[in-house]
């Protein structure tokens, strides 16, 4: 049987703040490293393994998955770093307080910008996007740095990665971890479990725990399941989802 | 110009016991990761980043390297992890005290096992190696993992991986920074440097200290210098070698 783990970052500076980060890279809380090292000791307490790691180019998923490896004593695994694996690029929210935009244009506009599956926020001004000029995206074709993103953007690129890289290395019988973002990882969740384009938007990942997928050997899922106290997982998931709300 | 950065990783808790680590995994101390993250912040300095950072697949390597990234701002790019950049294997010596064997066997035996270029020291037993047991060194040949190694073998598995990928990766302009042990670096710089087979012995590489190499289009060294001050980096070179000594 084939094994998937996931794993959302751990709490950062902006989930704390309920700011947009987007493609800001931002670090983790001590509380969002507490999360990586919990998630690492759940795993090894389960038995778990593996043979390689990706994540996105951002630290908040890099580090995480460094506190992992370091409490399952996988630091000597490989591991591979794409951008596909970022978070979803929020365009012109990114920095912005998510009470405060909530205040300022509605819970219901946030809503939509946060969790439409087609309507991206308003874009950056290419000339002052950052991401053009950072090194870390220097060999990507321009055209590929978003100015903005819809979760169907986000889902667009996270599928390349899947087909590219993580199902054939799961096809092989490696043991496969990600470690990325609430959009990145949800689009996973939603092509694995077929989940419609509304429903998706209400899938809530929490930070830091790890999602088990098994697989059947055409990689359809048979069963899906968090590790860890359900309760606690299911208050981290409320917490995710009234991160939108105006306080 | 291409350039190369060296880095022997910080002082681990071996290098503090002075017990010899080999492939023992034993961590960095307090001091050592102060060390790496000065590295860090030495090269930041000086200016330098890198496209792709190679190290062992052993944690004291690997987690100077996370502090030299981490400090740098470049946890995102590419980390190859190979058994191939692993300190000597000082067979059954690992895991002893150097005073006590400097005591026991006296000074210069404990110079032969540590600096001889092609005396090994006493095997271990094949039935008790941990290694070959070791997940890390599942994918590897049996043969391939030692029991032993003279300096002469770990110059020949570290030369592989030389002209394999790190001299490539140079050749095609890329930024390339190696954090490794003192004889996997010593190799290196035996070769780079064509120094003798008595004199190699002699030459001792500090923890945490960058050393760069710069090359002409047929990566022939033009200059090689450390990073940082001076006298500071002749005190560590002494501490090294003094390392062998009874206490």
């Amino acid at each position: 049987m084939h094994k998937l783990v996931l794993i959302r970052h751990g709490q950062s500076q902006w989930n704390l703040d309920n700011r947009f980060s987007g493609w800001a890279d931002v670090d983790l809380t001590a509380q969002g490293i507490a999360e990586a090292q919990e998630a690492g000791r759940l795993l090894q307490e389960a038995g778990y393994s593996f043979d390689v790691a990706h994540t996105s180019l951002l630290k908040r998923a890099v580090r995480t998955l460094w506190h992992v490896q370091d409490t399952m004593d996988l630091m000597w695994i490989p591991v591979l770093t794409d951008w596909r694996l970022n978070e979803r690029h929020y365009g012109a929210l990114t920095g912005l307080n998510k009470a405060e935009t909530a205040a300022k244009y509605g819970d219901d506009q946030v809503k939509v910008w946060r969790r439409s599956y087609d309507i991206p926020p308003p874009p950056l001004d290419r000339a002052t996007n950052e991401s053009v000029h950072d090194p870390r995206y220097a060999t990507l074709d321009p055209k590929d740095i978003p100015d903005t993103e819809c979760l169907k953007d986000t889902v667009a690129r996270v599928m390349t990665y899947w087909h590219e890289l993580l199902a054939p290395a799961i096809r092989t019988g490696q043991r496969v971890v990600v470690a990325a973002h609430g959009n990145s990882l949800r689009a996973l969740v939603k092509y694995l479990d077929g989940i419609s384009d509304d429903d998706i938007v209400e899938l809530n990942i929490p930070n830091g725990v790890p999602l088990v997928y098994e697989f059947d050997a055409e990689l359809k899922p048979l069963r899906r399941y968090y590790l860890g106290d359900a309760a606690a997982i299911e208050a981290k998931m409320a917490a995710v989802a009234n991160q939108g709300k105006a306080k």
